[in-house]
This record gives C-alpha cells, structure tokens and sequence, in this order.
C-alpha cells in the first residue's frame, strides 16, 4: 500500500505548523466535503473511491525521509517536526457508501478530528474522490446512452498517469461498464477484462486475410475481429466472413468484428448486412473511435447496428468537464467543548457555506423513488409519522408536503476515533449497489441533455442558522 | 519503484500469445510514438515523461502472482505464461530529450525490439508521454500568457488521482512553471514548492485581524495572506495592512496579499491602490481562482494588477483539451533479416501513417531559429554544404530551400539492446532545456490564438515510399 502522507498542498503543513504555534492544533474541528455541480451538466453524481481514502488514511504516516525533507524547507519548527512523528488519524470520518448517488451543496463525506489532522488530509481526499467521481458519473451517462448494450472501457493510453488508468478503470466499472482493456486493474480489483487485437496485428502479417486466420487459429473461441486498418466494406468485413465460415466448419462460434474509425452509423449498417447474409446474425459488431455519451446517443438515434461500445480518452478524461470540483470547508470548530458552527462568505452566493455539525436524509415515497435531500443540524430528528415539509433554501415559496414517506440517514462511519470501521466490498457489488441507487431516481434526473435538479433543501433550522450567521457577518 | 509490467491492455497480450504460438514473436519490428495535432489548437507540443518511461522499462518484470493472475484468465498457453517469467526489454528505444519542443506526425520515440517486447510497452509508454507532455506544454501556454510572471501549480485536489497530481506537478515546473503545492512532488523531484493558508485558518479564529496577525506571528518573513474570506476590499486588505505596518515596525518586509474569488481585475486594482497608499508598493498581489491561459491573456490585457498567478484545474487537467492523442504504430518489420516498411491505411487522410525505418531532423537557420523538421528515412544523409529544399507533404508545391542552415538529429538512444544509456537530468535542469528549447522558435508558432503551423516535411525518398505502398495498396 502507498504512503502518500506527504501528498498534500504545502500550505495544510504551514497552517499546522501555525496551529501547533498556536497551541490550538488539537481543537476539534467539522469539515464537510461536498461539490456544487455535478459533472457534465447531469442530473446526480455517484460518489466513488472510498476504499482508496480508507487506505490513504489507514497509510497516514511521516517517515524519517519524510521529516528530514519538511526539515529541509526552513518553515517548521523542529517541535512540530517531532510532534508529526507521531502523526496518527484519531477522528471521525462519515461518508456516504461507496457508489451512492449524490447531488450539489449536500456533505458527502464528514471530517471531525484534531484541527491539524483534519488539515492534513483535505487535499488528497478531495483527490481520491474528485477523479473517481467524476469517472464513475461519465460511466454511467455513457451506459445510460448505451441503452443496455454492453460498454468497454478502452482509455488507458489516454487517462492522466497510470492511476488514473488504474483507478478510472475502477470507476468506469463502477458506474456501468461492462470491462475494462486495463490488465493491472483486473488484477487489482477483480473486474473483468477484455480485449482482442489491433491494427498492428494485422499490419505484421502478409495480408489481412492471414492475420484473421493466425488470429483465429490462436483463439478459435474468441474470434472478434478488428476489421478497419485497410477498407472496412472492401477487405475487412469480406475477409472477416470468410474466417467465420472456416470456423463454423470446424465447430466453432464466432463472436463479432470491431471497427474503430469512419462512418459508424453507414459502416456498420453495411455491415450488419454482409454478415446477415452470409447467415451471422449473431455475431456482434463493437465500434471504438472517441466516443461518448452523445455520440452514442448520435448512432442509436440514426439506427447504427452496433451491439457494444468501446470508449477510451472521453471516458477515462471525462473530456467536456475533466474535474469533479469537490471541495472541502471548515463548518464548525469546538470552542470550550461545544461546536460552533462556521461559515465562509463569499461575493458569489453559491459559495457560501452551510455552518454547523449536519447529517442528511433522502426522503423516499412508498415505491422506494427518492424525492428530495434533506440537510439538517446534527441533532434534528424526523418524526415520519408526521407530514414533512420542504422548502427551496433560494426561493423559499417553493415548497413540498410528504404525506407517506420514510428517510433514509445517507453519512455512515468510516472511522470513529482513528478506528476504521469500514467493510471492504468486491468493486462488482459496488456495481450493483450504484445500480439500485440509480433505479431510485426518477428518469428525469437521469437523462443526458438538461435533467430537471433534483431537490436538496436546508432543514428550517439550518436555513436559519445559516440567515443569521450572514445577516451577522455582512452588518460588520 | 512501481512495477507496472501488468500495466498494459489486454490485447497486447492475446498479441503476444498470439505472436508466440504463430512463433513469429521474436520478429524485429520497429514502432514509431507520435501525435497528429498539438494540444488546446496550440502551435507546439513539449516532449515529457521520457525519465518515467525509462524506470518503466527498467522495472518491467512479471511477477508470480502476475503470472498466476494471467492463467486465472484462460486465455494464455502454458508456453506462453512460461516465457513470460524470463520477460526482459532487450531492444533499442531512442527518444527525443526530454523537454524537448516538437510537432504533430513526427517520431518523437521510436522503439525497435522483437515484437512482443514492443507490443507489451505500448500502452503505458503512451499513458506516461502522452499525460506528461499535455501538462507542460499547458504550463508553458499558461506561462507565456503570464508575460514573465511567476506561475504556480495548485491543482493537487483536482487531479485526475495521485500519479496525475505528482506528475502533472513534475511536467508543470518542465513547462515553466517556478513552483507547485504539492510536497510530495517537492521531495520526490527536488522543485520549488510554495504555500501559505486557507480560507479555513481565517475561519478558525475569531476574527480575520486575528487570523492574520497569528499568521505573520508565525511566519514573519513569509506574510502573504488570503484576504477573501470575508470581504476583500473592505475588510481583508484594511486588516492585512494593519498587520503589515505591524511587521514593519518590528522589521519585517511582509511579502503579499491572495485573492481566491471575485472580480480580479476591480478587486486586484483597487487592492492595488489601497497597499500603494499604504506604502506598500512592493507587496505582491497573486491571485487564483479558476484561471487558464485565456483568462491570465485577458486579465492582463486589461491592467490587471496581478503580480503571480496560482493555477488549479485547469493546467493539472488541460481542461480545454484533456488528452494529447499519441499513438504507437507498427512501421516496419524484418522479414529475412531486412527492415520492410508498414503503412496503416485509413478512409481519414489524417490517420495513414509514415512507413518506414526512420529519423528526425531539426533545421536551423544561422540565428539559431528552428525553421522546420524533416523525417528521413534511417539511411538517409544531408549535405549541408548543399541547398536543402524541402515541400509539403499533401500541397507539394509549396517549396523552400534552405541554403545557410545546420540541423540537429532529435532521436537519440535511450536504450541499446536492452542497456540504458539514459543519464538522469534534474527536473531544473530539465525546464532550463525546455526554455532554451522554446527560444528556438519564431513567436508565430508559440502564440496562443491560432499559431502558425510549423512546417514538418518527408523527404524525397520517405514521400515516394508512402506514395507508392498507398497506391499499392489500394490497387487491391
């Protein structure tokens, strides 16, 4: 396992050092991590890489090597220097269950601990969970687009560095793809892998025709054929149905051709043809070329006879929006053992904090379809045998009555006082989790193109806690 | 160091398989790495990562449990899995330096091995140099749009996962950035790394007066303080002033001030203005939030007074343009001991690839200026005592000649059988070659808006070849 204790922005380690001057590190502190936009202009995100922050906060510690470098910079006092030798988490961390479906403004993950330990790991937190997020989102809009055919994540080549090859492939999974090209991510995570041939095989041999027979030689049962490094129509498909035809004679099944560049929608139409007449209505066709969830859309909408999807760089880079922009704030801090809440101003409404200690529920009706989030203070309690009443914390006239409902509280431990508490799961129930978490939202915060927003209201408590503390701040 | 032999997609190794039980995998061939467009429409790509690509080939080696891990899949011959254990890069890698500035269809890494050697690499050779070269060529469009100013990296918690925020960090500093947030890059490539507080150390104190004067308590002689949390003009600069005067009576020169939010331009002038009055002429005033090279270019056009400028998302992602696009293609292959030329051929002009055993050369003009590119076949010499004209590959019309001129060969060994001759550069060392490197180019080709395209010919003999097995082939 890594240790990445020092991955972290220099300024968490000057603002420790100044706490410890201070003598106010150990203050216990509240930080929410929450984004306030989903990815892609969509309707939700699903939140991804818990296990990776498990293991980053399980890893937490600051070698000699480590020490002498910060000793190196001339910012830290030797005290603090010693005092991290010792570095260990001991707070509490909640967080929504891996794979969960989540919204704007509403803490995903909650971080009360020590102020200098609570400081230390904002930065790689938001790491873990910005990038898989934000993979896991795109995954699952390109399934959505894909209309249950199977999608196949291709984009190692392309992501940002070998972790985001490795982990994006994890993510991908997560939110809806079928597999994955990356070898070490199989490994890893037990998720399956796939993958045939490329040009370059074809280019080796003599001819086309060859390369398909040596290939088919190899893997009898497998034979899915790249059909598209000379002429589709002309070379590839033909040459493809003759290597089928061999098979067949000796038994075996073909599975499909791929074609990875051109015109998908005529291409594989004609395709489609040449292989139904020569009696392989079977065997499938995958399109690979810079795909995404519009184009998908595209070639479903026109017809395109394709029965599988590779995508690679627009999926392992979310190319229209490459960053989840997760953040992390300071809500509440302990002053003479009560927390009291905090909130950071800003000219930009929608970068305004909420304060406080929260927790949130999602409101489900009595088909087990979510129909709002609720944030409220710590210590709100719900009675469900009451009707419930939500307001917009914006426009405060727009309001909603549940009459029969039931609530579900989202934030779960992870650590409680440094002890991890979390159960590991396989990525493939994972998988099946984020599935079921989508089957709870209406279709329309799903679809790809201007999703209605899905409600997330402020408790009456907390709307007016947070009415005060800027009515306070803005009369100074 | 990370092994990240598994690192690679799966068909490389049902291609290897393949290539072994056709016994055709100890086969000579040659792969050139290049790109066909230049990240964000710029003018110009810059070469980065070839220092990881070089530990990655160093580490290649399967594990047993990677072996035992392959079998598990049942696609490999026991043979085969077998041959794996002794896997070992044997063949000749030659590269261009790293940092060095180069243009689309050029080889700026060709790979010469047997061929299942250099079908395993493809994958995280290009995930390493594509990733790395996107980032630093961004940093130095975000540097040239800053007009001499320092620029910092800060995108660490929106990085495409860890490897993408310590790499992009690394590619960064190489494309001219003078620091970056992230520490463990700081200590793992020995580069400036920069940082004071957040938001958050404001909020944690009772008021920000306070905050400020605890931290220029702390850090006299680095007093640079955020002053958004609250109000910039009227509160934040009104109380950094305060506490500036205070350092100055006790002997401090207090460094600057930080603006995360809001209107830049206004506030930055105002902000100006107000530390000006104060006779705090020489303070700095940086700013963040949200910037990119077109935003810095407006700014600055408008008289911004903005002395440094922090980068988050938008350089550590590339956001406009997430992915360079390199691609490995076969281009020859011995066959009875003689290197035979491969071609890709595609319906898309752009997608045909250059056949061929080859090498690179740069032109120069007496001034030191880079005027154009030429790849050659390997066996190809140039006389500089001779006129050189050289013409556009697709409007061959279009002609120059050179007559006072010298050129430089761009290919140089990285390995030579298997031996690494790679001699490490420190990453300082590295962006002072890339600054030199950008030096050599007319100011047309580095601008941000639509450069001119920079002229990378064929020569005679390459041209012929291509023309000839393109009219071939498609005679067929």
């Amino acid at each position: 396992m890594r240790n990445l204790t020092l991955l972290t922005d220099l300024y968490q380690l000057t603002m420790m050092n100044g706490y410890f001057q201070e003598n106010i590190h150990e203050d216990i502190v509240v930080f929410d991590m929450f984004f306030r936009k989903n990815p892609c202009n969509g309707g939700y995100t699903i939140v991804c890489g818990i296990e990776q922050l498990v293991d980053y906060i399980n890893n937490l510690k600051f070698k000699d090597e480590d020490i002498k470098y910060l000793e190196s910079l001339n910012l830290f006092s030797k005290n603090f220097l010693d005092f991290l030798r010792d570095f260990k988490f001991t707070g509490d961390i909640y967080s929504v269950e891996e794979g969960s479906v989540m919204f704007p403004n509403e803490p995903i993950i909650r971080v009360k601990a020590p102020l200098y330990q609570a400081q230390l790991i904002e930065t790689t937190l938001l790491n873990i969970i910005n990038f898989q997020s934000l993979i896991a989102t795109k995954a699952s809009r390109v399934c959505f687009a894909a209309q249950g055919n199977p999608v196949l994540e291709f984009g190692l080549r392309r992501a940002q560095g070998p972790d985001a090859g490795i982990y994006g492939a994890r993510a991908a999974i997560i939110g809806g793809c079928s597999g994955t090209a990356n070898v070490l991510a199989g490994k890893m995570f037990n998720i399956p892998i796939v993958g045939t041939h490329a040009h370059s095989w074809v280019q080796k041999f003599d001819s086309e025709i060859e390369s398909f027979r040596a290939y088919a030689n190899v893997y009898p049962n497998k034979a899915l054929l790249l059909v598209d490094t000379y002429d589709v129509l002309n070379s590839g498909v033909p040459n493809a149905i003759k290597v089928f035809n061999e098979l067949k004679e000796k038994g075996y099944k073909p599975l499909g051709i791929r074609i990875d560049s051109g015109d998908l929608e005529y291409v594989s139409k004609e395709a489609r043809k040449m292989l139904d007449n020569a009696g392989f209505e079977d065997v499938s066709i995958v399109a690979s070329n810079d795909l995404d969830e519009y184009k998908i859309l595209n070639l479903k909408s026109l017809g395109a006879k394709i029965n599988s999807w590779g995508v690679g760089t627009k999926l392992i880079t979310s190319s229209d929006c490459p960053a989840l922009g997760g953040v992390y704030k300071l809500c509440a801090s302990e002053e003479n053992g009560k927390l009291v809440p905090k909130i950071k101003i800003s000219e930009d409404p929608e970068k305004i904090t909420n304060p406080g200690y929260k927790k949130v529920i999602r409101i489900y009706n009595k088909h087990n379809k979510a129909e709002a989030d609720l944030i409220l203070l710590h210590d709100e309690v719900i009675d469900t045998n009451k009707n419930l009443t939500v307001f917009h914390p914006i426009y405060t006239w727009k309001k909603k009555t549940f009459k029969e409902y039931y609530v579900k509280e989202l934030l779960k431990p992870l650590f409680l006082n440094g002890k991890c508490l979390h159960e590991r799961k396989s990525v493939m129930d994972i998988r099946e989790y984020t599935k079921n978490e989508l089957n709870t939202l209406w279709p329309q915060y799903r679809r790809i193109d201007s999703p209605e927003e899905y409600k997330v209201d402020l408790s009456k408590k907390l709307w007016e806690l947070k009415t005060n503390m800027l009515n306070e701040k803005k009369q100074k």
